[in-house]
């Protein structure tokens, strides 16, 4: 049991599901505002709290990690799993933020699309980070990391698909500076679950 | 006495200040520049000459760091303090040849304010760079980090009311592209800024 | 001889060497593709097989260094050389992939001018990389390093008269949004080249 190296008044676990939550409550809201078709004040302060609570679980995870002599598995490994699941909602904050700033209203299939395939790769994401405390998960973790992986290709398609559309039909060019952005950083949060993902194949490797 | 496990000859300590003064002038004649309407050849020069300037301290870290068994906190600290206070002013280098490359010549006032941020946060981190040798320092250190932080997040405000104001008023694609791009610019110089501040943070608590 | 220490079953070097063949294979790839004017089927298809077959040596070499208890150099290294030479390999194929997107037909004499410099680039690199396995090759190796640098300040040059002639010339905002991209696409190449042959010197000089 991985839990017995771990002093008994700290776990990172807990923390890292902590995150997860954020995460899947972050996906959440920005598929709601997605499909509502544009995100308000309403949608902009609610993602931008889910941030500021992960942020918190990130912060205990760094200082608890300067003050451990003893860590459940690499400290360099803790450090980039919580650095990672932090981008993830740094990144759906930036996307929730950015479609206020340039004041979108008119909402496009693709981003849809893409807002169901940044909700599925967090929820496996979550699962991963969720079974890593108990290595009798072995299987399901590491099935949840391929399941990224390949929501990581479809997302990919799904970005550059968009971008052929937009440059071959939209003709504003200020549109097309915005939808651009947009798109790509759709498929970024499904790339750093990918990273995180990562992370997490590493770390049960080397438990294994 | 952190002095006490270091070598004689060699100041990893020294060697930060150095690039903490090249942050500070390279902060210093981006302003002027910037308050002078455009960068021309002078400035261009000078801002590139710092840069060099810079990246021959952090060479010399990181070639020293290489040969050295013992060193006044974590190599991984050292390796990443050095790399972050060089991407300051690699940031710095590449908006000065950004003006100059775009040929813009009416700078706009979020610049000029811009880099006044960008002025104050450098002086703050340079503050907690010059601190560290000596832990009696540590409040004082702290509290600039903790300034680093708050300027991060004026900046992050002032980049988001300047996209929002030059999409909306703004009816030059090519400026959009231009002017979205140095803002963005801007507000990375203080996220990196913030980035060397965290490493501080960190290096400061592991020793207290 | 590095080689000593190394288990008789597994050779991380052999694996470089892997990469590093992918990385001229590729660079060659996209050279003649830039060339002939257009980035094909053809053409799309066999960077992205390059690309895959790099993929599998980049995690052969990860998952091996999470199985080995003695490397022939350090683990962070190892990581970092190997993560480097993958991520020159995958801006190859955005760009190649992006010159298909945009349905580029009209290639540019600044991108045939970018195609010789990352073939270079690229040659020089793998030359270091199959150097590394045997120090009496250190003179050769650092001496290849020094080009892969010299190339990424022709690089740099490169970029910034290829932008500043784009926007003095280039009149459609949407021409100028791709082309923009793909320039500093290309210079990013040589960047993560130099990044890897930095790693590469970084090993010599440990070991030297």
């Amino acid at each position: 049991m991985l839990n017995r190296l771990f002093p008994k008044d700290f776990n990172f676990f807990e923390l890292f599901e902590k995150q997860a939550d954020c995460l899947c409550e972050g996906a959440d809201c920005l598929k709601k505002a997605i499909e509502k078709g544009s995100v308000d004040q309403f949608y902009l302060r609610k993602i931008q709290e889910i941030e500021t609570k992960a942020d918190e679980s990130a912060g205990a995870v760094i200082s608890q990690l300067n003050k451990s002599f003893i860590t459940p598995f690499d400290r360099e490994d803790i450090h980039n799993l919580t650095k990672s699941l932090d981008d993830v909602i740094d990144m759906m904050n930036t996307i929730s933020n950015r479609l206020n700033t340039y004041k979108i209203t008119d909402i496009r299939k693709n981003l849809i699309e893409f807002s169901l395939v940044i909700e599925e790769a967090v929820r496996k994401l979550s699962c991963a980070v969720k079974g890593m405390n108990d290595m009798k998960n072995y299987q399901v973790v590491m099935s949840a990391c391929v399941e990224v992986s390949r929501l990581e290709n479809i997302s990919d398609s799904l970005r550059d698909s968009a971008l052929m559309s937009l440059f071959e039909n939209e003709k504003d060019p200020i549109a097309v500076i915005k939808w651009k952005e947009i798109y790509e950083d759709a498929e970024t949060v499904v790339d750093i679950c990918e990273d995180a993902a990562h992370v997490i194949e590493s770390i049960m490797l080397k438990q294994a």
